[in-house]
């Protein structure tokens, strides 16, 4: 199957989706999903799709590589895209199209709203976001080359590891393996923290040496043909305590259990919870401050959200990270992440990087 | 001055201008207006700002980062913000907030209006943007750093330049150069555009090898302390036809007649208008299908726009780029482009990269 005819059907099922709720149109405004259903990778866009037509909106910057990546018509705009919309819902004879809410400005949506009368503009949350949360086996096998190729950067980045590096180096060093390999670049800001600033579950990278005897924590993730991948792992530089050691167990174990709880039909918050009642066991579930874990593909953050409240079941098709962590203000933090694809059988792990505790 | 102070400096200026404008608080929503006005560098959060006080909304994985970074009051939200928000206006008596209209998500402006009767929430563009068009010498330094980052980096790149290199090979070396010479990361996508890819102002680098006889273009920006840079060269790899070298010069006249014509009190569309004169003489005009450049700093796209139609006038202290391009489909484009300040006498130019074609 060819990369348009997959293009196409997946805005027929949106289509479809849209005739059950009465409406004539669908308005996408978020970039990933632009890309998810025409293939333009341009930073500036709008997707116009009604049953017969769709209509791919964009300045001039973007006017060859549009008509290059999208099977869809192109119609480039000089100044506001909303203005031309406007136009073509009336030209259409729109007379009820569905927008993302959440991905579009108050300002843009007011934009769009003024002057059209007899139109009705209906707020949808994450229309095309369920429909990209179930990956076709092509999408499936791109995550997991680009799962694949950001081990294979980790490990090529280690082999020059040095005790005289500085988290930027080591940053560095993961970023340069990562693109010499083929990534299009990074799915998100590496992270490389030592010691306490370990326990800073989004710490940016600082030029500060890596410390001896402490934790060093890498949270790392590239991009490939557009897919994101997402990898926690947690070292022992030198030496450490026996209670940072035993945080390590813990988190290791939550991990391991909440993946072995992965399968069609369970919910994500019992997942999420089976990680947690590994880490109350030690005594460290008041430090997991965050999720279990997150959907991803085009974009590093995707449903379902693996946490507390999220009743969502999962289905074979999704794929999802799972990351426990703990952190300890002052001491450090433990995080592991693996990326896992929910099968018919249960799940299949995509990482291949080990887990047991290395010490660099 | 400490850092602290220059964040409460900066709010207090966005405080008088909110008194004139009769509101007594602002809720900022952009990540990169709440760094400004706070020091916070997290990606979730939101900063109400009132004449009395400074509130930093963000989750629990700020925690320990937030009261870091930030000498605004931390509060932590385990789920949606906006909720938290409401209650703080109700708190705080405000009866008239303005709020960033072309920064906020419908949804997020939905929720928060909702049950908020009695406060008038006013829809503001543009008010952060416009404090920070105008840089403070310490962000000027900053931008400057970066600036010979990024100069420092494409020089050590090309040291490593080999014919046989694919256009990744060539960002890569770019990118790891920058990390390691201390950038934060990249400001913006790398582009390494070879033979007709070059015509395509923001092309993805591909696995393609760079062709010989063509043109490269290479379009790259560090971020240092979170400040951008932004620089593009074009290269002759090999031999160039009369034609193309023709562009060449035509777009390099271009770029020194906008830098020479930048001084304070002239507008921006005059400055463009330069630009595009020039290559009108060598018939290039309508070959050039974007703005001659933009301001720079926290982010890589910020006012003013040096466009056609942007009257805004120039000051000292801003801090913006001069890149026209020529863009011929199937054989290439040329962009060059510097990023200058502003100064009382005239204008500086930050980039110390040569501009003579260089032939690799």
């Amino acid at each position: 199957m060819d990369r348009k005819t997959e293009f196409e059907l997946r805005r027929r099922r949106l289509v479809s989706g849209l005739q059950e709720a009465r409406l004539n149109a669908f308005l996408v405004t978020a970039l990933p999903n632009i890309r998810y259903l025409s293939g333009f990778t341009g930073s500036n866009g709008a997707l116009l799709i009604t049953s017969e037509r769709a209509l791919l909106f964009t300045d001039p910057r973007y006017q060859i590589q549009a008509s290059q990546e999208s099977d869809c018509e192109v119609k480039i705009v000089k100044g506001a895209i909303t203005g031309e919309i406007q136009k073509w819902l009336k030209r259409l004879r729109v007379n009820s199209a569905g927008f993302e809410q959440n991905r579009i400005s108050y300002e843009d949506y007011s934009d769009l709203a003024q002057g059209m009368k007899g139109i009705r503009l209906k707020p949808l949350t994450g229309i095309v976001e369920a429909l990209r949360m179930l990956k076709s086996p092509a999408e499936t096998a791109t995550i997991k080359a680009s799962v694949q190729l950001n081990s294979a950067a980790l490990e090529q980045a280690l082999r020059r590891f040095k005790s005289s590096m500085t988290e930027v180096d080591l940053a560095a060093e993961i970023e340069y393996c990562m693109r010499r390999l083929g990534a299009d670049g990074t799915a998100f800001e590496t992270i490389v923290a030592s010691g306490a600033r370990s326990a800073l579950p989004h710490a940016h990278p600082t030029a500060f040496p890596i410390y001896r005897d402490q934790l060093l924590l890498v949270d790392m993730g590239a991009a490939v043909a557009g897919y994101a991948s997402d990898m926690t792992r947690t070292y022992a530089v030198g030496k450490l305590d026996g209670k940072t050691r035993r945080m390590y167990r813990a988190v290791l174990e939550s991990q391991l259990a909440a993946i072995d709880a992965i399968k069609p039909g369970i919910s994500c918050a019992a997942v999420d919870r089976t990680a947690r009642e590994t880490l109350r066991r030690y005594g460290f579930d008041k430090l997991f401050i965050h999720s279990t874990g997150h959907g991803l593909g085009l974009e590093i953050h995707e449903r379902p959200r693996v946490g507390r409240k999220e009743q969502t079941k999962l289905e074979a098709g999704m794929v999802i990270t799972i990351e426990p962590g703990v952190y300890l203000e002052g001491l450090g933090g433990v995080r592991i992440e693996d990326t896992v694809a929910v099968t018919a059988g249960g799940s299949e792990i995509l990482t291949p990087t080990g887990k047991e505790l290395v010490v660099l």
